[in-house]
């Protein structure tokens, strides 16, 4: 995590949650990845999967990492199905296809019927309430 | 592959490519995955990274057919960054999330600028002169 600092010279915003220096809901946390709520939610449920270490791009992470990350995937996708059968998982690379943290994150998204939910103008803050009970049904029974 | 007939007894598409049955302009291959361009491409230099057995989910994968899964999205998300350094990475798992083909695959979609390219009513056919030309640039070296 040696370059955790932004390119704004602001600390990573994940590298922080992942020191357990910011709070953030969390569903799943192991030694190399953790599973984070998006505060900012597209629907009910929309989670993150984050590798510990800091990169900025899949192709950056060790094989081992990427193997980590998509264990933790696979077990939080096998979760998310609580909530709605369906569900878009996605990545995205550079500020060009809208990364807005620099350091790798694959948004799930569950779908529930919306015709496209990925309005970021919409984009609302996620009640603490509302928090606790997504985590809830998605931590393991 | 035993459950390679799709809910309508049509043969899977992909099953079908992956079985050189059907044609595709396939930019990568080996014994477990494929990587071919999406022939209805949002952007440039669509593609989609696909394994070769049968499965409608990721979730369904064996661990060592999703780690070679991995393997052949990182390779490939290398050379996308010949054609522009961003792009999204989606995985779309069920009807309600848009997911067309219910065999597993990766979209891989260069990003050059554009606001929203995801408008599937603008959609047509790649022609096959740009189809080679993008074959070409995604080739090794």
């Amino acid at each position: 995590m040696s370059s955790a600092e932004g390119r704004d010279r602001a600390p990573c915003v994940f590298c922080e949650i992942v020191a357990h220096r910011s709070p953030a809901y969390v569903l799943y946390e192991d030694a190399d990845t953790m599973a984070i709520l998006d505060i900012f939610p597209f629907t009910r449920g929309h989670f993150l999967v984050i590798p510990k270490g800091h990169h900025e791009r899949l192709t950056e992470m060790p094989e081992g990492d990427q193997v980590a990350l998509v264990r933790t995937l696979d077990r939080m996708l096998r979760r998310v199905q609580r909530l709605a059968p369906d569900y878009n998982l996605a990545l995205n690379a550079g500020r060009a296809a809208g990364q807005i943290v620099f350091h790798v994150h694959f948004h799930v998204i569950p779908r529930y019927g919306e015709a496209n939910p990925f309005q970021s103008r919409h984009r609302v803050p996620i009640e603490e309430k509302e928090a606790s009970a997504v985590v809830a049904e998605l931590s393991p029974s």
